[in-house]
């Protein structure tokens, strides 16, 4: 085991985050005394030091939400800990996915979504169950893959043309609209987001 | 202002998970009471309360890496916030984006990396800057646009072979195939990718 020097509170405690290693959702914010972090570097499992219950837990022994571990950071002053994990169901009691699942209202309307690609994947998927009328994504599902390919070729086209004439609002759309066909040929082949991700991932690490 | 239980702890502090709101990277674990909590919300600039000086301190009011708010969140149990922020330059004292830079080897190769497209996005840019010799996408910021947007009908083409030849390993390389070049093409119209997703997501919340 590597040598980590991290500075525990006066309680023996450290903070530690715990974020998808995937779509980057922090998930929970909870606490580990030197033991339970120890565990959680043998394991590859997280486990926990409970204040209220003053006892070690190991995420998902009970509840079967396991936290696998795939990186563990941390910070510059040694006493928080950054843990990426692949998560097995819900990280929250609750059943949500994350603890932070309350927004507090700024007042302003943040439009940007972060993962909108792993959103729209899963609208995607979502749709292709159930079916809502009217839905341009139903019609495609619909027609067949040889009908989503056409428009893979369609809106290629459009970014070579929108690219050609030199208009980036319009070049910004068309990437938008292959991204979108690209992702439901995924869904309609069963390719994941994470597939796609993976080869992009070796192809950088190997140049 | 919204009414927000916060659970403060017995010396009136509750941690505050900085994450940046564009590509999820957790940027830094700092504590506010509730004094700074009200100062953040109100200004939508992070207020922290330093443990060791005992005072409020505004990130980037020395060193100008504001971080502008984007959104707040807190967690089931209301001991622990979550804020997505802008973040203007380093987060960490130390120069390094997020102060959690240090990775404990695990033993194990996590080879996936999941913010690949903005990492794959920033290798472009660099080379562009910096040559290298021998370098693919050098090759093709020399040949010009012309020849990056004939690259994507030729990518776009083999995706369309790939799906219907149903070989799911071919198609993922195509893909991914497809999407770096259309991330040169990106680099060299100097358009973000954060241009793109702000596209996806508008089209997602108007559907």
């Amino acid at each position: 085991m590597k040598q980590l020097e991290v500075q525990f509170d006066e309680k023996g405690l450290v903070p530690a985050i715990i974020q998808d290693y995937k779509t980057g959702e922090v998930l929970m914010l909870a606490y580990m005394n030197e033991e339970s972090l120890n565990k959680t570097i043998e394991t590859k499992r997280t486990w926990f030091y409970s204040r209220s219950r003053q006892e070690l837990w190991q995420k998902g022994a009970t509840s079967g939400n396991d936290q696998n571990v795939k990186q563990l950071s941390y910070d510059c002053d040694e006493d928080a800990l950054l843990i990426q994990v692949e998560q097995v169901g819900a990280a929250c009691h609750t059943g949500e996915k994350s603890c932070f699942y309350r927004e507090v209202d700024l007042g302003e309307s943040t439009p940007f979504n972060r993962s909108v690609i792993d959103d729209l994947y899963s609208a995607i998927e979502e749709r292709k169950t159930n079916r809502k009328e009217g839905s341009y994504t139903n019609y495609l599902f619909d027609e067949g893959v040889d009908k989503i390919l056409k428009k893979i070729s369609e809106e290629s086209g459009e970014i070579l043309i929108g690219a050609k004439n030199d208009d980036d609002e319009n070049l910004a759309m068309e990437i938008a609209d292959l991204t979108y066909h690209l992702l439901v040929l995924m869904v309609e082949k069963e390719m994941s987001v994470e597939q796609v991700k993976e080869v992009l991932t070796k192809r950088m690490k190997g140049e």
